[in-house]
């Protein structure tokens, strides 16, 4: 029998792909990954949409005990969903890897993701360098690597998609030092917190990667019916209310002129104009 | 009314998105972009599958003609199918800034490209460089300027997606000469073509970039149920029979444990070790 990867894209339920659908329907179990991302819908909706039963599948199964998503893929068909497309995080490479270690056939069902969507902003895919990850900084922990993979792309005229930090179910030490297995809220950073950390790490290590006058992007909910993308500089996205997650971030690199065409339609002036209309009225 | 964009994914005609089946089955025109990219596919597979009439929109049609596309986007529903995702070529966000221009609502709705699939290989898309695409070279014609992005992205140890070319429609001159309208049959380029030229643009330039030893993924049918992809030298992939088109190839940067592990499954010495056996056979 068969372990399908699937992909679910960007958006709602109805962004799965019709083989994927049909996939997940011959399924005697399905799993869906619920740590490295979020769709904007509940896995109920997704229950209902399938006519099958989805088990959250979260960090602690995937990484330590994926033996239970994998182990019956001999014997069974098993789909486990992923936000996006499959081969975006490291955990599913590990997972494959794993479940054909056993002799279990595996195949994988890709979709959108982010990396592809973001040319959606208007700025070519063909000039971005790497991506980057800005993890939530602590009073401990602010880790700025992000900040030389920004200067290696910019230096060559790239575009930089910076996707944010998303905490979910992160273990409440404190509840937990007093015997009780608690779990935070989930946190997923917002355009703005990623913006300010940006700005403290040029204010730190000055070495003129970026500044406040640098042209970005902030995109939410990018794919979804309701996606927000906003051009401005960095110093204007600060206070752009992006509304829910998840949200991502491109820092522009050298922009050519149809790039300029496209970006104009997503400028905060407009919406500031929008804005100002709005007051007057 | 709207205007879809809609991503077709890299396989058949099930890739498409429930979502994007939808938004088809609701237009009163459906045309499909014919020739950036193909499908594992036909038109007419699609217009069974649809239920819809599939009219083929090629270079010329989109390039000079795009207004029989949008322009009934404010009376009728129109679909707009594209291999991948919408976003992954110049063209299509050209369409979409004209259609807005003349006051048609535009929605996209995204699916799997190579950009993002070519995570399968088991290379981490994270260390991606820019994407360069290899051009058919011809007697007069000659481009290297990929050797320089390669160069770039091999300095910050980064691997490097190479897009191979696809000659569709294009015209046959000499008959064109003689007055008649004629194209030339479709071409691909293999992974083994590029190879080739990669390794005549280090002969020519010299400068170090990459050799016949480094490594490199070649990849055939992404996404596809038959999908190739084989882990080699580039000197290894010189001869590896990749079948059908797409094919496309990605040159490996530093490679961490983890990738090594994912690649071992798509190692060359695999392919020969089974080779070696049907023959003793």
């Amino acid at each position: 029998m068969v372990l399908y990867v699937i992909g679910l894209g960007l958006g709602d339920e109805t962004d799965i792909t019709v083989r994927g659908l049909r996939a997940v329907q011959s399924c005697d179990k399905v799993y869906l990954e619920n740590y490295t991302s979020i769709l904007g819908i509940d896995h109920k909706t997704l229950s209902e949409f399938y006519g099958r039963e989805v088990i959250l599948a979260d960090r602690d199964c995937v990484e330590t005990g994926a033996e239970v998503i994998y182990a019956n893929a001999k014997e069974q068909n098993i789909a486990f969903l992923v936000v996006g497309d499959p081969f975006c995080a490291t955990t599913h490479s590990d997972l494959i890897l794993r479940a054909q270690e056993i002799g279990a056939k595996v195949e994988v069902i890709h979709n959108a993701s982010v990396m592809g969507a973001a040319g959606a902003c208007g700025l070519q895919l063909y000039s971005y360098g790497q991506t980057v990850s800005i993890p939530f900084f602590n009073d401990k922990w602010r880790p700025d690597s992000f900040y030389d993979k920004i200067a290696f792309n910019r230096k060559g005229g790239l575009h930089t998609l910076c996707l944010l930090d998303i905490k979910v179910k992160e273990p409440d030490f404190e509840a937990m030092a007093r015997g009780r297995t608690v779990f935070l809220p989930p946190r997923f950073m917002s355009v703005n917190q990623a913006v300010e950390q940006l700005l403290e790490v040029e204010d730190k290590r000055q070495e003129g990667v970026y500044s406040r006058d640098t042209l970005c992007v902030g995109m939410a909910r990018l794919g979804q019916r309701d996606q927000k993308i906003v051009a401005g500089t960095l110093a204007e996205l600060l206070s752009v209310d992006f509304g829910a997650p998840l949200h991502s971030l491109v820092i522009a690199g050298d922009v050519h002129f149809l790039e300029e065409e496209m970006l104009a339609q997503f400028s905060v002036k407009l919406l500031q104009a929008t804005t100002t209309a709005d007051e007057t009225a």
